[in-house]
């Protein structure tokens, strides 16, 4: 059987992804894919790598998409439009996954003050499920509504979660030194992610402070049973993929086996690969996969754990966790359509 | 119906590129994978990329890996391996893909001089077919051995075929200007291919001489019926895949329909894209997939055909066209694994 | 003695390198940078580079400027913008070097035809002389308005002018296949110029025709005695800086000494290097210098030459070119401010 | 007045880079440069970079450079070639500035353990003096032998030292996450160096220790008055030049004005810039030059000073700091040969 798929908003990196990722996929069929600036735009002549594959895709307005006739549409959108659009859907029997940052924050409160714009509709943010398979797996399934996690916050969750459920870190002094490839910005025309601007150069960004924070912080305080105390710091690195966490949490049981904690926590999960001891992970190892990466250190002479988180930002952080939380909302393998091999190089 | 594959070196970019895509081919086994010097190297050990799928597998001894049981043997190895091998295989009815030079050039005495070595099987050489689908399809499928072409052969090749079947270029004066990403140098430890060489900058190379010369001018005088003038220029450009062929050609019949040409010529061809006229591709676009793109130019004020060839050098260029060689070979699909989209951003 | 510059429209990248450049000229001031749009702002604050040095400068509106005190204005501007302001100025007594095209074709029609708006000052036009010093150096010494030459002009035309010069060419079909560094498409927020989308990527752009076209057919013709018929195919490579012309010219006389006639051309040019027979340039032998160099071949078994060309888009292609413009119009040495070596890597 | 200068090995990327500088240097001539593998090969034939500048320069045998007979000897060799010729050439009057690690680490013991072999001359080292102007200028001055810093120790160092000195941080919990570009490595032919492992990839290394901690460690307990606990953890980003640091440090007395602190800590330094607060340095913006740029944040409810540190691993990390260390040596000021500006793009 085949379901429709409606795509809101698919001129962004996340809305090329999810269609690149969509054709390997044995159970679904894209229905339509909206987006005001360029309808009637086809979306391989904007994407030539879609040729051949979407040649009948064009971009709808969404009035003319019907997505209420879709069993689940994706918002890979700017933050806002999904919780616009979410009540009518909803009430159609649409199943929704949006990759923007509406559903994420359960504090409506703390989403008004990050993003500056009103929750639309709080009690639908209230049934939502935060769509993160290793922590939510049973609840993704029945959800009608999936925020999907962002890039930073999935890997530093997963890296951090085994540390904070067993309880042997002081949560107060958490450190998660970040480092993004440049598409995780978006296809944005701003100056400060051309070519010439980004290539050849590293730098911090977002000093005074960065939205997935909070979104960081209520994970975390979830798992550790109270509020944590983090300091996230994002850097942007020359490529175009990928993110790396470096995660620092003092122990305070210095005897705990990481390493068995670790694989223990994520045994049978699909896409998480805790590497052996001794491991320095690469980003390039997950590229355009869904697979996350994991090596656990103690770096001599220190009571710290040090994590090393690799993930793609467009898949296992973007497009391919929603897809991930798609199959487990209709039942079907939860690697359907990801099991493709990393490229490298 | 699974068969059994072997693969012979498989360290460099080729070797893991095929084990990349076979990882998605409904149809083969990798039952063993060669390389003297990592022998009891598990090749996701070299490969973290590869691991979760390819986790019970070790590079073993040539001699270890019974290769004959195999019903097709890839070599993946520098240039002179193959040759060597072939008899042998041939005679248990394994058959063979060559993706290094050994059965690309007819003429021994050629490869020979490119080569600086014998050839070590001239009556085998005259049996083998040049693995290029969209010139000798036929020929491949009852192929016992397949010299696999090289990556900017491949993409110089198709580009000019069309002109030089249809008589309608002066042959004395073809310019094939090519750009290829690093990894067309393999994965060798070479100063000169070292990011803080090769990033930030361009160049040509070889501009004495380049082995893929002779290989392009013997395709080519195929289709012209005689030989053939060529100027073939390769530039090194700091991308990691990708070739960019810039092709000029003289016309003689300057009223010929190039755009109906190329379409008629290429219709029907899975991977053979030939772009809307005034189409500019670029090497992104066919990332990590074996599809080669076209596009047809007539420069205003001139009596040249201009054509830009965009192709993935470890794919189409390489793994990808092997893997589309066996399929001829076995008569299945010929896209079968290689139906993955382009990997874009 | 020390004279003090203006520049107008200091926030692109030729703005940001006439700063750097001039800081090491021992005989200039810069007494006023203009920007509508970032008046007010410090240069130091938009480009951190220039911290410590140019503490005390602001963009200033353009009429704040007084430009008319400055001995030499520099227009580092959109095209259109000089010949609007040159008729004031020069008729103050102040000398101007437009980086941009408004002084570059000299038949204000073809200006008009490719700029797509008419010539303002076509009087002016007709005295100011382009500034090529290696063709026109005593009229630069003696010029009020010097009209900058392109980038890719600047390379192509010092590639062919020996050949056509010297008549050993046929100049109905001369090839220039062109690749450029980012950089040269300016610092403006564009989709197609983000890192996302430019770096890992390689593509011919300006298929339908380039502005530079009718810049570089006016220099070759004037050199060939007529005119020629020229095929330029601009590309964009992943790197910064860098133009890298690859040039073919069927010659006609096949016995020329091609190395004596290109070093005998050019001795004594202090920013052209003749390399040694045989020699592949790379862009980043002149990272970050005013040097362009060249390297003469003659493909085996063709009557073509080919001249490999390579500079930095943003020095000899345009910032460094005009300094070298200015230091011939006020009898300083031609080399002053501009005798750093290149950066490698 | 000028000197002779000598360098011992200069076919790595710290001896080209001396070359570029010192070629803009007022008072010294390099009178001779080593290589045994290299020897009679012209240096501007390995580097076109040094073409029209060091026409005459050809690496010679070590045995033929008379290096006794210069003023001062750079080594820009592997660890423990500079110990082992060092009594000789101070005997001689010759002073030496060493670039690789035989005169940092002040413990002999310690040497060995992390460099693997003894140290040849501990009386020597005793009197060498380490080369941080900003902390040692006045042992510098009178110096003969001096140990030219590491890159990542030098921007460590120099982010945490104002901390340290004013007593205002838990020394026991220092962390020091860092990013170099791929030239740190040196240009050395190794796999995971090449463009195509290296780019459009991310990863740390040297997971389980790497040399530079220990001097590090070394100049944080002197400003300390006594040992700090440190986590170094270097990461290699896909960019040529540029070190970033990014530095964590608990702060005792969360009061402290951490900006008024570094300003007064730096005020004078010729290659220190401390930024305004709330700034993000990029690497490029100290990109071939001996800039040095700090900034200092208080991340939002944390007690932890942030410290971002940005400088060019090849320059002021090495190369620059060199010509640094010789100018306080002979008495010239301290920015001779120096001054040029970053170059950005």
């Amino acid at each position: 059987m085949t379901i429709d798929i409606g795509i809101v908003g698919g001129t962004g990196y996340t809305g090329v992804e999810l269609l690149r990722l969509l054709a390997q996929h044995p159970s679904v069929r894209v229905r339509a894919i909206t987006s005001r600036k360029d309808a009637g735009t086809k979306v391989a002549d904007m994407f030539p790598s879609l040729r051949r594959r979407y040649d009948g895709l064009a971009f709808v307005e969404p009035d003319a998409a019907r997505l209420a006739d879709c069993a689940l549409v994706f918002f890979a959108t700017p933050h806002g439009v999904a919780m616009a659009q979410a009540r009518e859907l909803v009430a159609a029997g649409t199943r929704i996954v949006d990759l923007a940052a509406d559903f994420r924050l359960k504090d409506p409160a703390l989403f008004e003050r990050w993003y500056k714009m009103p929750h639309a509709c709080p009690d639908l943010l209230a049934q939502s499920v935060y769509g993160l398979p290793e922590v939510n797996r049973e609840a993704i399934r029945g959800a009608r509504i999936v925020g999907n996690p962002g890039c930073y916050p999935t890997a530093v969750q997963l890296g951090f979660l085994p540390l904070l459920e067993a309880g042997v870190v002081d949560t107060r002094h958490l450190i998660a030194d970040c480092k993004s490839g440049v598409s995780g910005a978006g296809r944005k025309a701003e100056v400060n992610l051309l070519f010439a601007e980004a290539s050849d150069n590293f730098a911090a960004y977002g000093v005074r402070g960065h939205r997935h924070h909070p979104e960081i912080a209520q994970g975390l305080a979830l798992a550790a049973g109270g509020p944590v105390g983090l300091v996230f710091t994002p850097h942007l690195t020359p490529a175009i993929r990928g993110i790396y966490a470096t995660l620092y949490a003092p122990l305070v049981c210095p005897d705990t086996d990481l390493q068995a904690l670790y694989e223990k926590r994520y045994a049978g999960e699909p896409f998480v690969d805790v590497m052996p001891p001794g491991s320095a992970p690469d980003t390039r190892s997950v590229r355009a996969s869904n697979m996350l990466r994991i090596a656990v250190h103690r770096p001599a002479g220190t009571d710290l754990a040090m994590i090393l988180v690799v993930e793609d930002n467009l898949v296992k952080g973007a497009a391919g966790q929603a897809i991930q939380n798609m199959n487990l909302m209709f039942g079907w393998p939860e690697t359907a359509g990801l099991d493709a091999l990393p490229v490298l190089p």
